[in-house]
């Protein structure tokens, strides 16, 4: 190991996820790299959230952002789940001020048929070198987290053509078309898998699954038809990398979940840290599980609600810092700021 | 009792409420007045929504359509759970194929001041004539369900000004002025309270809380801001009419929805049957929980779903059959029915 890689390997993010000690618990928090950052909301009047994505020096430029103005203790490349759905053949779009919009959406077995399986290495080189070239860029102790979407979501927005209330025809196709739902879920992951370890190969130290909509399933329906894929894609990663496995609203599924695999399991507010980890297992990390709108109440609050996730922690090795879900662009940044200092003052050991 | 007051006692529906025995599981359908029946949608293509709400003779009418067809054996009034909001100054509307549209939402301490509190008598004196026609046009042993939303739900749609997928300004307000929040909720919850109680007095055998989007909380912000409110709400109701208790993703928060009591706990699809009822307690009824959207599967699939979730209720008194929360309108209309046939088929005594 190089001196570098030491210093990374050492870093308090990465020994989190290995469950030794750390300095202090390490924070990080989903969606970092966003509209609540004014440098972020003036990249964004000059160029779209596609071409910013694709763009691999604006994406490191974005990566890197709030690194030191939030003082996070790891970064995770700037890049979209959907960016996968391109390469089957999808059309994907981001209307101003709104959420993704997909073309020709999957609905029938034909339309899986249809489908082009995913070579990364060319259809998402630009995830790469953003990665690459963030890793050039950023602090030697500061690891970088590569991601995807779990097979799940990222069905469910090709099925739907878009965010969803109710998951009308994803969940149509399951009970309809099990054949066609699985030949799906098979093809992204195997895409999947090769984009994690490209972007592993690239410079990221650890890796999340974003599984953001899985808990609108039933625990027979995520048994069925969601827990073998996750947990091929996860096998599927290089060996030596932490995976993170992150979902929302899993409480039900929480077992389920860490069947299909993660050394470190997401635990959304939802559930308090103390019973989730339990369920989870002290044999794996967990990362959570601050309510995200907790960031719009006044800084003493808080510093209030960020001691009792780091209370019900308990000092235990294993835990990662974060938000139960992307922080919302409504924050004051300044607030951001205080949390990460909050979390790092009450967990110094 | 008079003869009419006996059998509707001694129907399933109000048995089960009762945790008595019952010669077959009895079964509603939440949103079974709605879009999936032809009926409705002839009858929606002449008049509005809330025109149909407001116009007892139409609100009975379409009350009483799923009745025979579907063969349900409770009838739900036809409202809808933000009524109660025009009489506290705020506006309603509903667009065509939209959702709930609110005026002049609620967002600050001055803004709740300035509500108006709820005489329904008065302003809802209208859902209390539907409730008295339905009730002359129900067969003698068929319940009629009263219902309301629970204070939290019907609170978020006056902050927000309509469905929220974050709940952005609802948690704002509790965060930063919970005076304001708990004042509203309590204007909310006296109004509740009259509202049902009318609704009982006009002939409802029994009423449902629903709490719709109560999952969206977490654990220690359901005990502080909303438990002691629907507590208040259940306490109030006419002592002897079962109270049904609905939210949906509320795996984490159940004991406490049974502490805020209910005879009958919803549980959604999210949790299984067994378990939840588990953790409800045996001393409480429990109403779901299959998937709705299972009701977009070919028949025997339904089947096979409907007897999984009766075999997890085990043949114990006190099991309502229905869906997890409300039926698509996408629904044929004959895969209702079969749900209907095959609970009655599955669970006859």
């Amino acid at each position: 190991m190089t001196d570098t890689e030491s210093r990374l390997h050492n870093s308090n993010f990465l020994r989190a996820c290995r469950r030794e000690p750390v300095d202090h618990t390490p924070i990080w928090i989903m969606r970092q790299a966003g509209r609540y950052m004014k440098e972020y909301r003036d990249l964004r009047e000059k160029v779209s959230f596609l071409e910013m994505c694709k763009n691999p020096e604006l994406a490191a430029e974005v990566t890197l952002m709030p690194i030191e103005p939030i003082g996070v203790d790891a970064a995770i490349l700037f890049a979209d789940i959907l960016l996968i759905v391109e390469p089957t053949g999808v059309g994907l779009t981001f209307a101003k001020g709104e959420g993704p919009s997909l073309s020709n959406p999957v609905r029938s077995g034909d339309d899986v048929k249809r489908l082009r399986e995913v070579e990364p290495a060319e259809s998402l080189n630009y995830v790469f070198e953003a990665a690459r070239l963030v890793r050039q860029g950023l602090p030697g102790d500061i690891p970088l987290i590569g991601f995807c979407g779990a097979p799940f979501t990222v069905a469910s927005y090709m099925i739907e053509g878009g965010g969803s209330r109710d998951y009308l025809h994803t969940k149509t196709l399951m009970y309809r078309d099990p054949g066609a739902w699985h030949a799906l879920m098979e093809l992204l992951s195997r895409g999947l898998v090769k984009y994690l370890n490209g972007q592993i190969a690239a410079g990221a130290q650890a890796v999340q699954l974003f599984d953001s909509w899985v808990g609108c399933l039933s625990p027979d329906d995520y048994r069925e038809f969601v827990l073998p894929h996750s947990r091929s894609v996860i096998q599927g990663v290089t060996p030596g990398t932490p995976v993170i496995h992150f979902g929302t609203g899993t409480a039900t599924l929480l077992e389920m979940v860490c069947e299909a695999g993660g050394d470190v399991i997401g635990l959304d507010w939802r559930i308090q840290l103390d019973e989730g980890w339990k369920r989870v297992g002290y044999d794996r990390g967990v990362q959570g599980n601050l309510e995200p709108l907790v960031l719009l109440a006044e800084p003493d609050e808080i510093r209030r609600r960020a001691k009792i996730v780091l209370d019900r922690a308990g000092g235990r090795n294993g835990h990662i810092f974060n938000l139960g879900h992307g922080i919302m662009r409504q924050t004051p940044v300044e607030h951001a700021r205080a949390l990460v200092d909050a979390v790092h003052e009450f967990s110094a050991r």
